[in-house]
């Protein structure tokens, strides 16, 4: 399995044991599609499937490539997406020559990645944000109310919000520091709220999942076929306007500090991309109810890392390391949660997990927790200094699970902020 | 204008002066299409534009009425919707024969009201809550801290939150008690929630409006220009959990005790129709920031009621008297803080006004406020007690604006309460 009919160097993200799917344009005018990423490559899945290469059991007639979201194909359920993963795999591997001694269609089908412009890769229904950090949590309450702690429900639910489905945008895309209401810090609690640019813009490092088959309204989705409905997980960043946000979100939560943009990275990784890299997920202390209670409780490895890269500078510093294995509530629990009061889910619907911070201060995954909300600066080992974030300023989210000679990763989530306009 | 092809009674919602729009089924199996109803009838526009009647100068091509949502025509803008609001008004009053005098014509495209299926009027892509009225928020804010206050950003912004897309639903629908988390009111701090059915199952009267033309990230909407993009108002029911709510909702907001299901009436008043019942919103002091200063500010006069009918009781009790009028921030002000920050809107996004309660108890617009969360009874007129909603209650909202010898209404807004599952 490890050969490839394409050059993989061990350290790509995109070996042939991955296997992420986007949607692209092969070129700025041409129509987006399905792709799949292998090494500097995208396999071109409307050009594999106009060319009957799937072709069954159960999986033989796959327009939903040549369609502009991914959401048909994510409804179509694990035994398909099975089916697909190990036809383009063993395409890819050669195992299959259909498409190795075929120099037309390898040419037609494999696309340089330098050269395709990707997009959002489904349409998004509804996009939910989860509080799954423990350290995230509490460090957010020491900030704010001098406590180190949790408030009382949340080691008995995934604490979540909505957020904004509309203002979620592909990796490369600028985002726009927004302007707003904000108080100042210092009040006396009489001086009048100030409007403009958002002083205090920050990054939130996550990870999301995107729902598969969805549910109806009065429907559930139970702890242990969660991970059927789960087609897979990408890179997160929830930009937040810590000034605006705090002003703005007592009583009813966060609003406009957060839905002026929200970046995911282009290729979704499926779970069974991520299946080498399982791992015990945090024990819980009190036991859940049993509604949340897994038979098989398990997370996955994911090294991740934020780097920033101000503007005009070349290299990025890396700002925090940290894991997807730190979250205390899983995928699984999520989703079931979200579920259990009869909610539908709809194919397509963006579950986020929340800040991914751990319990090392190079783990804190926000700025608001590494600069105790601007009580004091980092610094970046390329040169610079940083409360908060400044215009110009690429963020840049990786995160890449090691195997044995090979990678798995998602690639980058990364956005440059842009100036208040 | 009085006049009308089809006869409609002086208490009738539907006058001629009203004609709003919405999605309808002719028959259970035949597919939706735009109409507007009048009287007892509901005009099927789908049939007026085959017939060539909507002729220019700018609209001359609608086939947006054959679609199943009014998305398309929403979009359109201002100068399209009343072309076609005169369209439709000059052939009901006959001032345009065309419809008047062709009986299969008549025939084909009148359908009585009680004969149809109604469907959502939208495919909605963001729902959004406001806690625009101060009488409400005041109200909450003694049952839970004691104080009657409001917030120290509430009078300076229209404080809102994102709610759930999916599970909005169509008046008629039946609401199915949801099951949750809850913590018991009298714990001691130590004893754990508890799972189960909401024991708290309360309806929250709020209008909502629907956006028109949408505008992109980054882009604002300026407060002069904000009525353009907003295409009419519903009446909606934001069903809540008080028990799961109050227990999930600390620190982002209210999430599962509202997303289980939230119903809106199904014909969509213009603003061309409210037009008449224009008056003046409440004064707002101390002044809000420019941003949200209105060059002309007003707001509408809609009465508005609920009403609970017990299962297998005939006659409805009316339990609340309120009016649209009360709500601090306007729609207006509502859509131009939405989009400061750059947030995109989409057509057919909602945003609702959050409960629509008044100064006096009669007009506190939810259980909630109405029982002080338990603490007693509310006595309904034609028999029954009520804390928090029962199973089988069915609770009916509705709201009608008078005019001189006429009415412009939105019909009602009901649902039913299922019991858990």
């Amino acid at each position: 399995m490890s050969s490839c009919i394409v050059p993989v160097s061990s350290d790509s993200h995109f070996s042939i044991h991955n296997l992420p799917y986007g949607i692209f344009r092969p070129s700025a005018s041409s129509a987006p599609r399905a792709g799949v990423a292998i090494g500097d490559f995208v396999l071109d899945l409307s050009v594999i499937a106009a060319a009957g290469l799937f072709n069954g059991p159960f999986f033989s007639s796959p327009s939903c490539f040549s369609e502009s979201t991914l959401n048909s194909f994510m409804g179509m359920g694990r035994p398909i997406w099975k089916e697909a993963r190990s036809t383009i795999q063993n395409l890819l591997s050669g195992e299959n020559p259909s498409l190795k001694d075929n120099a037309d269609l390898r040419k037609q089908a494999l696309i340089p990645m330098s050269e395709v412009k990707m997009e959002l890769p489904a349409s998004i229904g509804d996009y939910t944000d989860f509080f799954c950090s423990e350290h995230h949590t509490k460090n957010c309450s020491k900030i704010f109310r001098g406590e180190y702690a949790l408030p009382p429900n949340w080691l008995h639910l995934p604490v979540a919000y909505h957020g904004r489905a509309s203002s979620v945008v592909v990796s490369g895309t600028g985002i726009r520091r927004p302007m707003g209401q904000s108080f100042p810090p210092t009040s006396d609690g009489k001086t009048p709220p100030y409007f403009g640019p958002s002083r205090r813009l920050d990054y939130e490092l996550e990870m999301a999942f995107f729902v598969g088959p969805g549910i109806e309204l009065g429907e559930r989705i139970t702890i242990d076929n969660a991970i059927d409905h789960i087609f897979g997980l990408v890179l997160m960043n929830d930009w937040s306007a810590r000034d605006i946000q705090f002003w703005e979100s007592q009583p009813l939560g966060p609003f406009l500090g957060k839905n002026f943009g929200t970046s995911i990275s282009p290729w979704i990784l499926t779970l069974e991309a991520l299946e080498p890299f399982k791992c015990e997920a945090p024990n819980q202390e009190p036991p859940c109810l049993p509604y949340l209670t897994e038979t098989s409780r398990f997370t996955y490895d994911i090294p991740l890392e934020v780097a920033i890269r101000p503007a005009g500078e070349e290299k990025q510093s890396v700002v925090c390391r940290t894991n997807f294995k730190y979250l205390y509530w899983t995928i699984a629990q999520q989703l079931t949660h979200h579920t259990v009061n009869g909610c539908n889910v709809r194919t397509g619907d963006l579950l986020a997990s929340g800040t991914i911070s751990g319990p090392d201060k190079e783990s804190w995954a926000c700025l608001l927790e590494q600069t105790s909300n601007a009580q004091h600066d980092i610094v970046l080992e390329h040169g610079g200094i940083r409360k908060y974030l400044e215009d110009g300023d690429d963020v840049i989210f990786s995160g890449c699970c090691k195997g044995d000679g090979y990678c798995v990763g998602f690639g980058t989530c990364s956005g440059t902020v842009l100036p208040a306009s």
